[in-house]
């Protein structure tokens, strides 16, 4: 008997899905240990020439009442209907493979625990890094230590803008329509360049790694349209490069700091080598020391991969998979305020040299410095 | 009820098995989802001073005739006893987690179709990589993806030294004592540096990715002690570094090509930042692209670490993880010989400048120049 799974969605990543597993079937299944069946593939549009046309419905109820699908793949992005959808199959026990980090950020602790309810699984690798292994070797591999710190390149648009100030001196704007020229970023880049893309995924992370659903209305962001192109060369010549990072710290008072800021990183630290668009998370563990994992943060295909290999795993488990998951946060308590961030911070004033400060300082305290820029130095 | 397990040797992997339970035993039970006891430690030695004296044993029978022992910790190294110890252990259906390379290396295809049988597991993610999640990410994470090539730095006392030599000018004489007085080489450093550990773990590597087992003696493998300062600083000036590459690439034939060579990398590829004892794993899947994980490759806490996640994994798994897994090979004929393995070579002939072949050339037809020194470039 084949397991029988349906795609959600037929954009980028959804066929990006699709083309993947009939172009990977015989290993997949092998790995899955069953046949498998695309059965449905939901879109509102028609793609009457590709290959599997007659797997196409534009009616979800189709998947969600046909007992036989047992797997979804969500690919739609959005808040809705996608929530509404994934929801709906949980509660039937069809577990959900999904690509979206919004509804994951926003809605990660009410799906996760209708799966428990229902002993089936709601996966979500492909949400952060895209190709990046990082979800499954956060709760599993890394599961005998304590983490003291992830930060991360989440976003491969600002790594790539970052990336053409630092190698090839443009300025921000010019760096911008080059990504938007070559499709890496949208018309609208707002999420992106702002870091609210970045900050879903951290609250992805903290929430698996902390225990507790952390909301992006929480998390300090700040985004890198208002780095100066001055200030990535002085910082290249003091041996360091900006940036984007998201990052999360479990502080000595129990709490826990998520946040997104351009920092300034260390030639010596590996993160500062990942360029264009890739991405990397690097973790903190009290056995490990820190390890990176680095990759394709985006893309059909490498998308695709990720939610593939939910796939394969939720076949394989037919139960829940209970420490890939969190609570629900009654509030945001178990958050510490930005004020209290501590770092070295680099300086520029008005008519001085840019310098980075001996000793650190809170946010709170380095937003009060009359200075044009202030930039934390990642530690 | 708890789950009650045992760690065999307390050595250094060992005892960071026993001191990281004890240390995050409240959270390693939770993911675990069930309460954990260390029932028994194997050692001929005494330690009378340690807080848990009263656990140790120097009779394995006590283990393996103990039914409420289900999972067993093998930080013993060495093919035997080891091996007799794990074996009898699967037999019983007790599952096994292991750092030891050499045992996976050259008798994990036995091991794994004990576990198989018995409805237990044998996993061994920390006997590649140390700290680096890689076994779980390359069979689970990655498992959508057919894989066209996995290139590591495998061996942190190569790395070191090659580091050495890189940005200290040093020799390799002198670099390998250094490294023999921070204890990262051995007094008999033959195994790190004519490249024998790093052959133990592409073995392992190509066994998982390609489901037959690769014995080290069928892998080439050339260490680093012919490496020639003058030929790493040429290199840098060519844009490259020198790294021992372990390396397995799917050829078109269908064959596998597993190999260990000091290799140049380019500046531009991020293996090439991978400095000192840190090593890193780059995957080439066909819908990932390029991936890569990074950290600690040995060590204490780095290894337990990994062998710890490994028996969280098992406790949580009650059935055999078949996707973690391998067949017997009859033969070797799956594996190309190295005559065929395809490059650009660095090559430095007597009196002329160094230069890389503009074109790839065989192994074979490499060494038939009359060169002082031909190195492979990792393309």
């Amino acid at each position: 008997m084949s397991v029988k799974f349906a795609v959600l969605g037929h954009g980028v990543v959804g066929s990006g899905v699709v083309e993947l597993f009939y172009k990977n079937k015989e290993s997949i299944e092998k790995r899955a240990g069953t046949e498998m069946e695309l059965k449905y593939i939901l879109d509102l549009r028609d793609f009457p020439d590709t290959p599997y046309a007659d797997k196409f419905t534009k009616d979800f109820n189709d998947i969600l009442n046909d007992d036989e699908v047992t797997a979804v793949c969500e690919c739609m992005g959005g808040l809705e209907p996608a929530f509404t959808f994934v929801k709906s199959c949980l509660e039937k026990g069809k577990s959900v493979s999904t690509s979206n980090k919004e509804l994951v950020a926003e809605k990660g602790d009410i799906l996760l625990a209708i799966a428990k309810e229902k002993n089936c699984n709601f996966f979500f690798e492909a949400s952060v890094g895209g190709a990046i292994p990082i979800i499954r070797p956060l709760h599993k591999c890394l599961a005998a230590n304590e983490i003291n710190e992830v930060a991360g390149i989440l976003n491969g648009t600002t790594n790539f803008i970052l990336t053409k100030m630092y190698n090839d001196n443009m300025a921000f704007d010019d760096a911008l329509k080059l990504a938007q020229q070559l499709g890496y970023a949208e018309k609208d880049p707002t999420a992106d360049v702002e870091g609210y893309d970045a900050c879903r995924k951290i609250c992805i992370i903290s929430s698996l790694v902390y225990g507790k659903h952390v909301y992006p209305k929480s998390v300090f962001t700040k985004g890198i349209s208002q780095i100066d192109l001055n200030d990535v060369q002085v910082a290249d010549s003091m041996g360091y490069a900006i940036k984007l990072i998201a990052n999360v710290k479990k502080l000595e008072n129990g709490k826990i700091l998520p946040c997104v800021m351009p920092m300034l990183v260390s030639h010596d630290n590996i993160i500062s080598s990942v360029s264009d668009v890739f991405n990397a998370v690097l973790v903190d563990g009290d056995a490990v020391d820190k390890t990176m994992f680095y990759g394709r943060g985006a893309g059909k295909f490498p998308t695709a991969s990720a939610v593939v290999g939910d796939l394969i795993d939720s076949v394989k488990h037919k139960v829940t998979v209970f420490s890939q998951s969190w609570e629900s946060s009654e509030d945001d308590s178990f958050i510490e305020s930005v004020d209290n961030f501590k770092a070295k911070w680099y300086v520029r004033e008005a008519g001085k040299t840019p310098y980075i400060t001996d000793n650190e300082l809170t946010f709170a305290e380095a937003q009060k410095l009359s200075a044009e820029a202030v930039i934390p130095v990642l530690a």
